[in-house]
């Protein structure tokens, strides 16, 4: 069993510290919000006065902020950075949903010192970081990799290994914003079916058994009542919220400028999204983007 | 066993009409070209010297034709309409992929005369014809589509009930426009990805297991050489045309504009497949507007 | 002067009929409505009982008609057809906005008769129609455009000579698809710098004396209150509605489709234009797109 | 007349200084190219060793540097910040195109040491630059616009007050957002009507004299031979490179993203450029997108 730092107790970061606790580790629980480390501590962590504190003894760092600028300001350039207090052979996981680039540049200045850095955001929300079956995508080295594999099994079920520093927030921005398009793409579809005189449950069953098969139409339907226990059928209450799912666009829009890589269907997915959240739609659930379709 | 009058034997039409003769049905096959007329007979179909010999006698008549404007001159507007010459309670049953009204006219004609005409268009390609695997979008009354079942049992694997008359081109139009937004988008996170240093494969495979699952990624990758057998690893050859989905496309934008239905999505795609055909490349597998992507 | 049969005596058609009663004209009006008929007879115009009447006297005929369908219907293939009883040295002036498909076919059915058939599709909506200063787009033989000329002259302003036959249909395609697109960017870019604390004023007066400048900037700001005497500072009232603005979208797309023209950026118009028809506003003035952008 | 320090001298840069030096001023030239320090020497500049050798006595400071990154670190962060090396009463005026953020947090830690520092980006290119016709939009307060105003002039011809500090970005990726939605609407209005038969000089007099004008119909035709002396005339030579417009739309996406402004069209324009860079146009002006949609 290890000692395990982790800063940033949030709607994820919370329960995911809880399952490395269930899982028999020692987990030193950091947040700025006292009752988010009470939280973790009532499950069995301990209770870390600061950041450098959760860190010091650490065998892994568990961290998951959210902005790139935290991640570089909390370990590399900020007033007291972490890379100064953490022992030679710890191990941080950075799970935090953040540019690329600045994982590369954190992980070059982690190497630098002979640490380890590997990024490893999360999909699965804050649902799977409570049942433990988030899917983790890594940027890491191989060696990196199967170190931090046994941990993040804690938390998660299907753990991939992306590639190199940043391929794990590559990965991530990737399936995000493909997500994002299997979502507004289904949502238009099924309105357009319905609008023209069809069931939403026969014409999702139809696409679902055809060449529309997607994400959207096996588990997360948008249409109301086609499916039991979705968001949709909650009136987009829980879930990903729209606001979320516009961050990640944002991330996955600076990777396309700054890699000069096209995405138009991405670039309008983020466009939809944005104005369904100008509609007052923010904290919605995502599959309501279907709303932004219907007439009112 | 059942007489069958099919009219429109091309890439499509003839394999179909081929099944049904393999089934045990006699089939009367029509078509302009001498040759493709040919082809049927020598698997044990009957020529039909014209149109109206081809449905004179038959129980059921199969009709896979271009265009909205064929289907509305051949059976009700032309020179000699078939339904004139078909029996009382003949079940005409169109699986050309048209626009829902031209379907709503015909079948309304068909049964102000007492006759039954419903549509039941097709996906599953050139392939699906020949293996008898394709799946039919039908629309039709629950009487007409318990009496059509067993014939397209004959042709195909799917028989979906799509809802009444036009509601099988609904189905498709909405279908094949949200595999468009798939493939588009599959494709861009692919390219972005690879851009980004990630492998196509290591891509896929976590996007697959992940809330990025589509179809394209299960089945029809657009990566060459992640998969096998596809049209990506066969220089796009085979599968289904560009110049076809784009034709598909228009049929989706009619139907938008027709019920003002949004799509924005739907209406990206159509772009982009544009671009691409403006590029030369109508004649290739539609999972190459990957290309379109890519660094030239 | 001249006998003119005019048929369509709507928003556009009335004030347009008008305006050639004044210029001296012997017009011979009809409409499907007495109503309007009354309007130009007590302007000194001429009741005609049906389309026959009007057009079997006249040296000129002009049509302002809703679709295609009507136009052919009217002129070629409906019950009783006016190419069967105009004078055979009349020129037919259609002034409807529909596809250029059928102007094509029209104008050839009437070219095989010996009959003048031209299109003069208009921009400058209801306002210009009654001040005389429409533009007419106009599809022709030299000859025929030069006897056209006077009399549009009596309706019109700018008279443009677009080319042979339909091309006055494919101008004003373009050109409205194109201020569809100067209207929603003008109107993003606003929002955007408004946004960012920017005055609505300040920034129009920039952007129109630079490189953003253009005809929403220069007469037709859909700011309220930039610019007095617009729709966008009478609650989006009068105008060009939202509604015509997506039929003539509908019509430029059916053109790209036709002839495989991209166009991402009309095709994101006309989405646009749906999404803020489906909230309800058909029938304000189409420089209220700039609401869907705004915080609701 | 002033001293004024002169950093960033590179194709736009060095005209602009050139043309302080034409106007009487003092101007003490930095860049990293020698070079480029030479060129304005030889008009009368004098050589400035570093920037803080620039800036020690200058009454002005003019920057134009490419990033952000570049304006915070040289006047605030770097290893030696420009701030703490000019004069207390110096007005700094940054004529680089950058984030607002950015710009917002160098002008607060400047107002903190009671220095002033305004936003002034140009339009107009390097002709422009050369020409003395710039365009400049500036976000000061009063005081510091009336100040910079005859310094300005000295350079540009159109001095915009936009707003207090930052708005002068904020002007100019709204204006630059806009003009990429007019070229690329220009551009495929342009290819559909000549793809349907109409002469492209005749179809864009038509609808410059309609509700389609604007700015690129106006002076920058990207047809070629429509209108001489501009880059489409000129195999796409000179003028305004892809690569920068590409660069702006990045900023005015970054603009989007952090106000939640939707920008459909502009996403749309972003996505148009980056597939034309994509097939190697980086270097050609950026009217060339009217390549993109033709037939290859």
């Amino acid at each position: 069993m290890a000692t395990i730092g982790f800063i940033g107790l949030g709607n994820m970061g919370g329960p995911m510290a809880i399952n490395l606790v269930k899982a028999g580790h020692t987990v030193k629980a950091f947040d700025l919000s006292a009752e988010a480390v009470a939280k973790v501590v009532s499950e069995g962590g301990v209770t870390a006065q600061s950041a450098k504190d959760a860190v010091t003894d650490a065998d892994f760092v568990v961290s998951m902020l959210p902005a790139g600028k935290h991640v570089q300001g909390l370990f590399v350039s900020g007033d007291d950075p972490l890379f100064e207090h953490v022992k030679k052979d710890v191990l941080i996981i950075d799970s935090s949903t953040i540019d690329a680039a600045t994982v590369q540049n954190v992980a070059a200045a982690a190497e630098a010192r002979g640490i380890g850095f590997i990024d490893a955001p999360v999909s699965g929300g804050v649902g799977g970081a409570k049942a433990g079956t988030l899917a983790f995508m890594v940027g890491a080295s191989d060696e990196q990799f199967a170190k931090a594999k046994p941990i993040l099994e804690c938390m998660g079920k299907n753990i991939f290994h992306a590639g190199s520093h940043g391929a794990g927030q590559v990965a991530k921005a990737c399936n995000n914003m493909l997500l994002a398009v299997l979502m507004t793409g289904t949502s238009e579809a099924l309105n357009m079916g319905v609008k023209n005189g069809l069931d939403p449950a026969v014409l999702s069953e139809i696409m679902k058994q055809s060449s529309g098969n997607n994400w959207a139409l096996q588990v997360y339907n948008p249409f109301p009542g086609v499916m039991e226990g979705v968001p949709s059928s909650n009136d987009y209450q829980g879930g990903f919220q729209v606001d979320l799912m516009f961050k990640d666009l944002g991330l996955a829009m600076e990777m396309s400028q700054l890699s000069a890589s096209p995405t138009p269907m991405g670039s309008q997915a983020r466009a939809l999204f944005n104005l369904h959240k100008v509609n007052g739609n923010g904290g919605l659930d995502f599959s309501s983007v279907l709303k932004l379709y219907q007439d009112q």
